[in-house]
């Protein structure tokens, strides 16, 4: 079973999921990626190799053959486990270990294997989409369950392992360090203000004009002010009215047509970089505290992490957001 | 001038440093990387084109000729800027922007374009640690600076952008949120118990044994029970006495072996890894407040940072440091 390990020196949780890779006497010149999916001499996401890939935990449509748009199945190497944990045990001087619980699964996003998010029809993103907000859902409402982060790697230097569209969901009972001091952010704004953080923040990039990419009725595209990476994108709501599990088909619909457009300009102005999805989320579930917001980043991975970014937290982003939100406006 | 943005949702500062980077559009497939250091046509760090960077600031030993070991210079192209700053703009709504103030210098390790710390000889080793030392203890001697830095990009996916080997300095007036985080949590520890958590943590590694690669009388090289990435390994002091700016050279020469040992070992058992290392510390200063500590972190860059690492800022761990330690004992 998976373990979480307590950094003693900073509070937060590593998880060690060591099902996941190979052993360190097998070791070569490049250490293989974790195995963040499935592996197999074919490829186990396409339609015909469901038998590869544990069951579906959900199908558009719903079917139990291969005429699915958008699969999703459990991972088979997961970081979290569903079992519940066994008492934990005492700590060891500093050193504090807990299972690691809590669902992790694949969203395969389109049963052909040569598509993407970029290129692929509205109408098929929409379908990733309600995935994505059906499982979010679903995945809360099991009342241990504190921290939901939906992500996609796409290429090799953002992470995957297996070309075949995909995304990962992983629920877990523990909340990292960072999510909390997010959640306290927009908490204390909340406090003093009445205002949500979220909405806030999208109306002064609106304002402020020269960071926004794009607008529809109810999302915002933006290079955000303070970007970590260059051309950083955040795809979030006007408002932040509904959590992402409750979101409406219709603005469903909307937010498919504008995620689809900026991963499509960002493919064609910067030649299909890699890059991370991630949907950022405050607390979930039923009972969850206020405030509630989400998101979507994407970071395109153009530059790699150094030794300043590993040891201090903090980025030197090289491009300011109003140079890259121009260049991507001019492209448009 | 190079300016820090705050991230609203956050508190985290992100250095924008736009000299060091290609304009958008003369953007390719691949960005190039920062400019984390100086570029030329032929190696800048090499003896006899001392011309090509600015004057050093320190040589060992001190020459004015070609005939140094180790040379310490400004880095052209800086995230931080010597110059005080100008009365902050005042916050546009919830943007804060201030200039980045500080130092940020190279420190061109040999004059050999073909050692690194891993093949040098100890005794080069210790000249460079003595640079690190000396140029920790003047760059923290301005009462402004509150952090400095010292770290190492080796090889191309730890990113850096020259092969000479070489590290960097960075000193600023601000304080990143994760090292915050750090402190406070070695400040709380310091309260509650009256102890240094940094030689409680070594001496509970030392009692554990089984993720200790070697001890030295004042040093332990170990992977840390909590530890973030595969081989991620910690040089530190058994016991927190002095800063790192106030650390004796027997002391130095001590640890120049260990580093050295380390380093070679990474080198030989995984065959010349790319890996960052960073020089962590506690509040630099004169007046820094207790608790001070200080540690080597080296990371070999055997895996990639993916989509949950980004958006959780926790890491996914393939290894048990108890594994790679036994499996590093055996190549001995």
């Amino acid at each position: 079973m998976p373990k979480l390990r307590q950094d003693p020196t900073t509070g937060e949780w590593v998880i060690f999921a060591t099902e996941r890779s190979k052993r360190p006497h097998d070791l070569t010149r490049h250490v293989a990626p974790a195995k963040t999916d499935l592996e197999g001499t074919s490829c186990p996401f396409c339609p015909g190799n469901e038998a590869e890939t544990p069951p579906a935990v959900l199908t558009i449509p719903e079917t139990k053959g291969t005429d699915w748009e958008v699969r999703v199945v459990p991972n088979r190497f997961p970081a979290v486990s569903p079992t519940t944990p066994k008492k934990p045990k005492p700590m060891a001087g500093i050193f504090r270990e807990v299972d690691s619980v809590g669902t992790q699964e694949v969203i395969i996003e389109t049963p052909d294997h040569n598509q993407t998010l970029a290129t692929m029809e509205a109408r098929n993103v929409l379908n990733v989409l309600k995935a994505y907000r059906q499982r979010y859902s679903a995945t809360s409402e099991d009342p241990r369950i504190k921290f939901v982060l939906i992500f996609k790697n796409h290429g090799e230097s953002a992470g995957t392992s297996l070309s075949h569209s995909h995304s990962q969901l992983l629920a877990s009972t523990v909340v990292p360090t960072d999510i909390e001091r997010r959640f306290s952010v927009a908490k204390s704004y909340l406090g003093e203000t009445g205002k949500c953080l979220y909405s806030k923040l999208v109306k002064e990039e609106l304002k402020a004009k020269k960071r926004v990419i794009s607008q529809s009725g109810n999302f915002l595209v933006f290079h955000p002010y303070a970007s970590r990476f260059p051309f950083e994108t955040w795809v979030a709501p006007m408002e932040q009215v509904r959590a992402f599990g409750a979101v409406s088909d219709a603005e469903l619909e909307e937010l498919a047509e504008v995620l689809k457009s900026a991963l499509s300009s960002l493919r064609s102005s910067l030649e299909d970089p890699d890059y991370n999805l991630i949907l950022h989320s405050g607390p979930v579930g039923k009972n969850a505290p206020p405030p509630s917001f989400w998101y979507f980043q994407i970071i395109p991975r153009l530059t790699k992490l150094a030794g300043f970014e590993l040891g201090s937290g903090t980025t030197i982003n090289t491009m300011l957001p109003e140079a890259t939100a121009t260049f991507m406006r001019k492209r448009r």
